[in-house]
C-alpha cells in the first residue's frame, strides 16, 4: 500500500461528496454497473477465490469458516442479484420521514442524510465486499473496506470490478477504498481517525470485535456473534418445533442466525424431546446437554454452565431442560448475545411474555431464526446484523446508513420577539 | 459515596427492569409525581442553588456559565412544566413503528425497546438533572447522572425530589442513580462499564467532551458545542436578517443554539451590513471581523482564521464577507460544529442549495437558530442536542432513547423447506 490509512480516508471523504451529490438515478445506475461488472468479471473473482480457498485449506481452516470463504457461480449470481436489488430500492438520501407545521408557522421536516465515511472491518465472506460497498453508496456514503487476509485475493478481485463501475461513471475510485495490507496496525490507525470516519462496523469473530471495541475512538456498531435460542414451550406444536429446529440448526450452521441452543419445557420431555433428539441425530448434530437432560439421554455429551455461551457455528447444539418460560427467559438473558430468539408455542400469552422478556434484535414467534436477515425481512440486502443496541439493531439496510436531521422553513420567525422590541426601543 | 461506580451501575441496571415493566400509565404517574415533588420541594432546591452560585462566584465564574447554573422560581416552574409535558407525551416503549406482511405470510413488526442504562455526564445547568431523568424513565430506561461539581448542591436537592417520587411509587431509587463525588476518576470508571452501560451522553464544554470521547469503551453520543452560522444571502430580506441576527445572537448568548458567526454576501455590504452592525452595537455585541470587513468597518476587532472556530457563548460575534453562497458553505464545512446553520433569503433555489450543502443537525431557512431545541421543534423536552451523526442528530427527546427491534410472527415458516425433505427422507 503506497498511501497511509489517513490518506486513504481523506481521499474517501472527498469522494463521498461526489457520491452524495449524485441524484437517485445516478446512484441507481452506478450500483447497477457494479452488478454488471461483477457478473462479467466473475472469472477473475472465482480464480482469485480458488487461491484464497487453497491457502485457507493449507492453513487447516475448518468447515464453517471454509464455507464462508467459498465462492461459486451460484454465490456470484447471488451477489449480482443482491446489488441489483439494492439498485432498485428507493433512494434513502434526502427522504423526508416526517413533516409538521407548528403553531408558529414553522414547517419542520426530518430528512435523511448520509452518515459520511463508513469503515467496514470484516472477516471471511467475500460477498460482504460487494454488499457493503453497494449499500454504503446507495445511502450516499463512501466506504473504507478492510477485509480479512484469508479472503484478500477474492476481495481485491471484487473491488476491481467495483472500481471499474466507478470509473465508467466518472466517479473517484476512492469512494470504495480498500485496505489490502493485512497488518492489524492499519485497523488500529483507522480506528483513531475520529475526524474522518463517522462509523466503524466490525463484523466477525470475537477477537476482531474485541480488538475494535477496545481500540476505537470512532463510533462503532458491532455485528457480533449469534448465540440464538429456540425455546420449545409447554404449548408448542410438535411439527413446528421439529421444522424450526432443523431449519435453524442445519440449513447453514456457519452463519450468525443459526441456532446454538435448544431450551425444552419439562412438560414436553416425554412426547417431544425424543423426536427432537432423533431429528438432530438424523442430521448429524452433536448434542451438549445439561445434567438433567443427561439423566434421560445418557448418550449425549455433557455441557458445563459456560458452554451455554458458545457459538458453535457447526453441527453442534446446547440443550437445556427448563421448568418454565421464566426460566427460559432467565437463561437467554444470561447466555444470549442479543441476536435472535425463537419461541414455539400455540399459547398467545406465552408468546407475548416471551417477546416482552427478551431484548434481542429479533424475536421470532413460530418462525425460524434464519429469517433474521435483511433480505428475508424485506430490507433488501444488509450490511450485517447489528448487535449494538444503538442507531440500528438487527439487520441493517441502506436506510440504516443514514441519519435524520432537522430542516426548518420559516418566514423570519424568532424565538424571543421581545428582542424585536429592544430594536424598536433603541 | 459508599458504593463503587460499578455497584451503582449494577443496581441501576436491575432497577431498569422495574421501569421497563411499568405500563404507560405507570411511567406517566411516576413522572408527574417527580414534577409535584419538585414543585413542592422547590425551597430546598433554591436554597441549594444559592450555595452553588455563591461558590461559583467566589471561584470567579463568568457570565454565561453563571447564567447556566442559576435557578429561580421561574426556572423551577419551567422544569416542573417540562416534566409534566414529558409525562403527557405518548409512551414510546413497545410502540410499533412499522408493520408488514411478507409474501411467505410472516408478520414483521418494528417495535421500540428501551436502550437500557444511560449515563448522563454534564456540566452546569441543574435542570438537566430533572429533564434527563424524566426522559430516560419515559423511555423505560434507568439513568446514571454525573453532573458538574459546580452544581452539586442543586443536583443533589433535585435528585432528592426525584427519589421521593420513585419511593412513593414503590420503585427503586437506583432507577435514577447519582454520582455525587466530584472526582473525575469516577467518570473514567463509568466509561469502562461496557457490560452495564448502553449509552453515555456527555453534554458540556470541550474538555468534558474530549475526556469522554478519548476514554469511553461504551457507546457515546456527544452533545457538543454550537458554532452556529447565520448566512445573509444576496437575496435576503433586510428585516428578517435583522430579526434573526438579534434573536440568534442576543436572546440567550450562553446556550449552544445561539449564533456565533455572521456571514454576509458581498452584494449586501452597502445596504444591509451597516444596519446589521448598528443592531449588534445597540445590543452590546462585540464584532470580530475578517480583513475585508475591516476595510469597511475599521472600528471592529480583527479576527484570525482560527477565531472562526470559536464558540463565544457571550455577546461577541465573528463576521465574514463572502462572495457567494458556495463560499459561505465552504466556510461552514470548515469551521462549523454540525449544530445549526441559518440562511436568510427570498431565493428558493439558494435556500435549497444551502440545505443540501450543509450537513448540520438543523438547517433553518428564514428561522432563528434558537429554534434548534426539542421543546421548540415539537419533541417536548430534550435530553440535549446531539452533534454525533449516529442514532440521533439534533434535539433528542424520549423517542431517541429507544431503539427499534424486529418482532416476527409466523405459523412455523422455515427458510429452507428442503430441510423438511431431509426429514421425510430419513
Amino acid at each position: 500500500m503506497n498511501l497511509s490509512v489517513r490518506e486513504l480516508a481523506e481521499q474517501a471523504r472527498v469522494a463521498q461528496r461526489a457520491v452524495a451529490a449524485l441524484d437517485a438515478d445516478g446512484r441507481r445506475r452506478l450500483i447497477w454497473a457494479m452488478a454488471d461488472e461483477l457478473s462479467v468479471g466473475r472469472g477473475a473473482v472465482l480464480a482469485a477465490n480458488v487461491e484464497d480457498m487453497a491457502r485457507a485449506e493449507a492453513a487447516g481452516t475448518r468447515g464453517a469458516m471454509l464455507d464462508r470463504l467459498r465462492l461459486d457461480d451460484g454465490r456470484i449470481d447471488g451477489i449480482v442479484s443482491a446489488l441489483r436489488e439494492i439498485a432498485a430500492q428507493d433512494d434513502p438520501v434526502g427522504a423526508v420521514t416526517r413533516q409538521q407545521t407548528l403553531p408558529n408557522g414553522l414547517l419542520v421536516e426530518r430528512q435523511r442524510l448520509p452518515l459520511g465515511l463508513i469503515a467496514m472491518i470484516y472477516e471471511a465472506r467475500p460477498n460482504v465486499t460487494a454488499d457493503a460497498a453497494a449499500l454504503c453508496i446507495k445511502a450516499g456514503n463512501a466506504v473504507l473496506l478492510r477485509g480479512g487476509s484469508e479472503a484478500r485475493s477474492s476481495n481485491a478481485a471484487i473491488a476491481a470490478c467495483l472500481h471499474a463501475a466507478l470509473c465508467a461513471n466518472d466517479l473517484p475510485e476512492a469512494a470504495v477504498s480498500v485496505i489490502t495490507d493485512p497488518a492489524r496496525e492499519h485497523v488500529l490507525e483507522l480506528l483513531q481517525l475520529s475526524d474522518l470516519i463517522d462509523l466503524a462496523i466490525p463484523r466477525g469473530g470475537e477477537s476482531l470485535i474485541r480488538f475494535v471495541a477496545e481500540n476505537a475512538r470512532v463510533p462503532v456498531i458491532k455485528h457480533y456473534k449469534g448465540v440464538c435460542h429456540l425455546y420449545v414451550d409447554r404449548a408448542a406444536d410438535a411439527d413446528k418445533a421439529l421444522d424450526l429446529l432443523v431449519d435453524g440448526k442445519t440449513s447453514r450452521p456457519g452463519v450468525c442466525n443459526a441456532l446454538e441452543t435448544l431450551l425444552v419445557h419439562i412438560d414436553r420431555v416425554d412426547d417431544l424431546l425424543p423426536q427432537l433428539v432423533e431429528m438432530l441425530a438424523a442430521h448429524g448434530v452433536t448434542i451438549h446437554g445439561c445434567e438433567r437432560s443427561r439423566t434421560r439421554l445418557p448418550d449425549i455429551e455433557a455441557i458445563e454452565e459456560v458452554g451455554f455461551d458458545r457459538e458453535y457455528l457447526d453441527l453442534e447444539v446446547s440443550l437445556k431442560l427448563v421448568d418454565s418460560l421464566e426460566e427460559a427467559l432467565a437463561h437467554i438473558v444470561k447466555h444470549g448475545s442479543d441476536h435472535t430468539e425463537v419461541i414455539v408455542t400455540e399459547d398467545a400469552g406465552a408468546a407475548d411474555n416471551f417477546v416482552r422478556g427478551v431484548r434481542s434484535s429479533a424475536v421470532m414467534v413460530n418462525a425460524s431464526s434464519r429469517f433474521n436477515d435483511g433480505g428475508q425481512l424485506g430490507l433488501g440486502a444488509e450490511i450485517g446484523i447489528s448487535t449494538t443496541r444503538l442507531h440500528a439493531y438487527g439487520p441493517m439496510g441502506a436506510e440504516s446508513l443514514t441519519i435524520e436531521r432537522f430542516v426548518v422553513r420559516g418566514e423570519g420567525q424568532v424565538r424571543h420577539p421581545e428582542s424585536r422590541q429592544a430594536r424598536g426601543d433603541r
